[in-house]
């Protein structure tokens, strides 16, 4: 089988695997309060020029949204995002579950624009209404896309505007800066957020996301929600020993730059063959159209998913590729079409 | 000043005070376990024909759908509703400070339809997604429309299928059940929901909702429910003694037509001046559109809201009768205009 | 039946009633923003020296609770109470359902002491635990006893120096300051307290307890999380008008001294009969004990509650007086035993 | 340094390293549903003889006991535990933040008995009070002690006659069950409890516990709520990996078996010293006093705990041994004291 199902289905890049081992047999303190992850924040904010930021390893992504937006909102405040967002549909409401509404903006591309804050503070007009305090973007997004630099700080003054805080989904923040398109330096990301996470499980390791906590506001508190939240792991130094190799030699920009290489053969070649795509990507997922009737007989050879779009006998379904993708892979799926 | 704002601001129809002053030498028991409520619940289950259902009374309309809501889903289930519906936009988010999802469905006049619960079980496939579990609705809803008797069969079958519930806020009950167009009986609701509620606050009394919880597998724990949202009055009887007199001679219906009738009137009047409305009403909210420069002029001489809608000069307002709503203010009104 | 079940069970002293029919035609602005509750809050503020307070007026002592609370704590912060306050025990984990913690401290006469604090601070040491953010007391307890104005003063300096905020329930406010050992002065406790409510449907009213709001960093959000917690009515001014009235000729203190009379009556009467209580009382709440076998022929002729408490053939039950106790009941009462 | 300060300090056995190399290069489909996930299961039902039983795999012991207690309860229900119990004090109020309440009992060994739950279901008698629904148990609890048989089947009995859930906490269960003194036999625990989970990261793993849910009515809704509360992991296999392997070859027990061997090592040679235990321990988990001059000189080479508890001169210290404790480090320690 050609997999190009999702980018979290094989385990760790073989450096990652080598690091747990050589670590396993040292005493380590608990509850991610350990030299490791000590060590790989440093390198973090290092690498993304946050001296000031506070480092936070958690298990996945969802429990990173969850925590982090709870530890911004009092109870009746709300975040505004795009209604494609990970929190809007594929998290079971764990953001409600904390209590406060996610106000859906609709959005072909899965971004958000100062526009929609600004309808969205408009019509949020007293305290019958909740209050709109923070904005989720992701980058890239659910739909493959990213913001320029331009868009973010734009994003960013309207919420510094309104008194809102911007927070960044970054579970595929590899790819996104990777991208050919991206203009956004990595170095420019915490000035341009109250807080953002740099994506691990998506991108070459066991697990682990690495929340840089950039807001003073709410780092003396965050352990304490994340420990409540059930986000503090107990051998937590696994992640800190990840990230640490993780941001050795680059590899974290090099397994995003791969999946963005093979990204682009197999929308090159999709091109080539003739078929279109129902919606533009700049990174790893890939959205192209088919002839119905050729869908089933790719599925025989090739994991993938449906896409929820169809048009003239032709649906979309949505290719992934990952760190792990073999050009023989996309090579494989090329001859099939 | 004519007042012409809401229908929850003047105090009670005088009936309703004489009943509190004829009973307020008495002991009664607290919490709503008294002869009064009891004596309500017992007219109410008569007069809207459901023998087995069980009756609470609430001191608003919020804490009524908060705590029905939260008496009915579990942690991971959701509540669809029309984005204009009360729960969505005027209560600060009180069913996600329960922790649940309200799934907003688009609706011009703000009803649901069958087709968009079915949307919604299609869209919400698996366990990444919140279960849609139940659907709110009100008759009438907060732009002025009634359901008819079929379409209120049609979404509580679709609720069925899907193992759903449905639930009717009915903070305007009375005057949807006694608008022209209603064909739905008093009769009919307890048939066709799982719980609705009788809304007394904008319609004659100082305080008071009288919940109808039909569907039997809630009835043995609301009562702790009521208490922990904060919805059990210390005196609930004076709830008790407000709807036994509600419900003497017909007020409540009376009231109801009342503000119908004078809704019909400023209706009629403001047609026949040649203005517009920017939405169709059933009841007693209405919403003409009047040239932008005399609505400065209205408003000195007439409380209303303004209604965000405006094309070609002229803009929308939201005019509302009540049950205190005299001939003579709605005379007055069309005078101006 | 003679009445000595709770402070609750009767209507309004009848110039609350009175007052209400006066104001029944007046158009007010709804949800709390109107002229009567704005002179109500402008009385309480001249009536506790607090002239910077916000005044927010709710339909219950539940609410009350939960709702400041609500507002005072982070989602890992908790609230240490005395074992026997009303949040502990009678509020079906109101508290707990907005997701905090109350911390219990034994406590026989329900009071809270520096110590009790001071052993919580040290016991939660860190992001493994809550972290005790807020100290809960009432005054008068839910056992009858007040807290004496050095009391008060050590908790405040305890709360301070641990970055803590104190709140009181004032549910029996009026009984803790008009009792014969009372030394508190009204205008001591906004300065001793971060909030207070002033209990009014304990004392004479149909409904309506009053938070005085005297911390800055909570006023700016404070009606927006009333809404969502339910507390806000729609016909906010009724409270307003309570109050008002309340606060004239000093009828609040006149009622509260009332049922601290008959209670005192009703001590001596049983002391001097020679029977004794289980705990002692500075209010009106009495707990004395009486022979096993005498206690089912009193119930016969008087409403009360049992309490607890066992010994020797001997069983506590509660007796209550409210600003509706006639002395002939309490004469009656006495007779009896 | 000897590491004597807790169970969960160090990686993994080698051969779960190992069996996690092996399995690197796969792609498994995500979110817990693979065949690593099924087979592990599989095992775990035969195991503790219970075909019927679903099992999930979480990342640690908090989220695990904050999903399983957010599945059982209704908004109103709590659950009580022993005032040691890990959910009372080192969650940071996880079980609060989904709403519920804990009522603590008090224990000196940390277990709960059938008179304590009925003691609390005589004590909450209505609705004003929360609803006692379940009881939280750990074996081995967190002083060290275990369950008879006799004594389990004693609280399951309790429970079933209230209706309540009985939920293990198993962190510890590999040193319960392979304690010197314990009658418990694998198989008998799903026939006693509604759900219990098999601890992994205290015994050998990297992350990971067991839950196995024997209740059938939470079966069908239990992803959503583990999604929503942040226990699904993307990667999910790499639990379903590491539990096949810790339980080849009996390793879990072995693993539990070498814990309890260097702790009575420890326990013996400490007596032999001539010092005293301040409470029993049948488990991994010691607490010695020592004189408290003697305590810092401990600390210069040993890593391990204080705990809470001195008495003329001497002060009690935890000391805690993990399969990962050799003899050398136990006989080093003893040769200090």
């Amino acid at each position: 089988m050609i997999f190009l199902k999702n980018d979290y289905s094989k385990g760790a890049h073989e450096s990652i695997l080598k690091a747990l081992e050589r670590t396993n047999d040292e005493y380590n303190d608990g509850y991610g309060v350990d030299v490791h992850c000590e060590r790989a924040a440093e390198i973090i904010r290092n690498e993304f020029a946050c001296p000031g930021a506070d480092v936070h390893f958690m298990p996945g992504g969802t429990v990173t949204n969850v925590t982090t937006l709870a530890s911004f909102l009092r109870p009746h405040q709300a975040v505004v995002a795009p209604e494609t967002g990970h929190i809007c549909v594929h998290e079971t409401g764990g953001v409600e579950a904390t209590g406060h509404k996610i106000i859906h903006v609709a959005s072909a591309d899965g971004k958000i624009r100062p526009e929609d804050i600004e309808y969205q503070i408009r019509f949020h007009e007293d305290e019958h209404y909740v209050q709109p305090k923070a904005v989720y973007i992701s980058d890239a997004t659910e739909t493959g896309r990213i913001y320029t630099k331009d868009e973010l700080k734009a994003l960013k003054e309207t919420c510094e505007k309104h008194d809102m805080y911007l927070y960044m989904d970054g579970a595929r923040l590899a790819v996104a800066l990777t991208a050919e398109k991206n203009d956004l330096a990595k170095e420019d990301i915490a000035g341009l957020t109250d807080a953002f996470y740099i994506g691990g499980t998506k991108n070459g390791i066991l697990f682990g996301e690495a929340l840089v906590l950039v807001n003073d506001g709410f780092k003396d508190d965050f352990r304490f929600i994340l420990k409540q939240k059930c986000g503090m792991m107990a051998k937590g130094w696994l992640m800190g020993v990840q990230f640490c190799q993780l941001f050795t030699d680059d590899l974290y920009w090099e397994l995003g730059a791969r999946a963005n290489r093979t990204a682009r053969m197999l929308e090159k070649g999709i091109r080539e063959k003739g078929y279109t795509f129902c919606q533009d990507s700049d990174t790893n997922l890939l959205f192209p159209m088919f002839p119905d009737e050729m869908i089933p007989k790719l599925r025989e050879k090739v994991m993938f998913e449906d896409w929820p779009y169809s048009k003239d006998g032709y649906s979309a379904i949505r290719l992934v590729t990952s760190f792990a993708t073999e050009p023989e892979e996309v090579e494989g799926f090329l001859k099939m079409i």
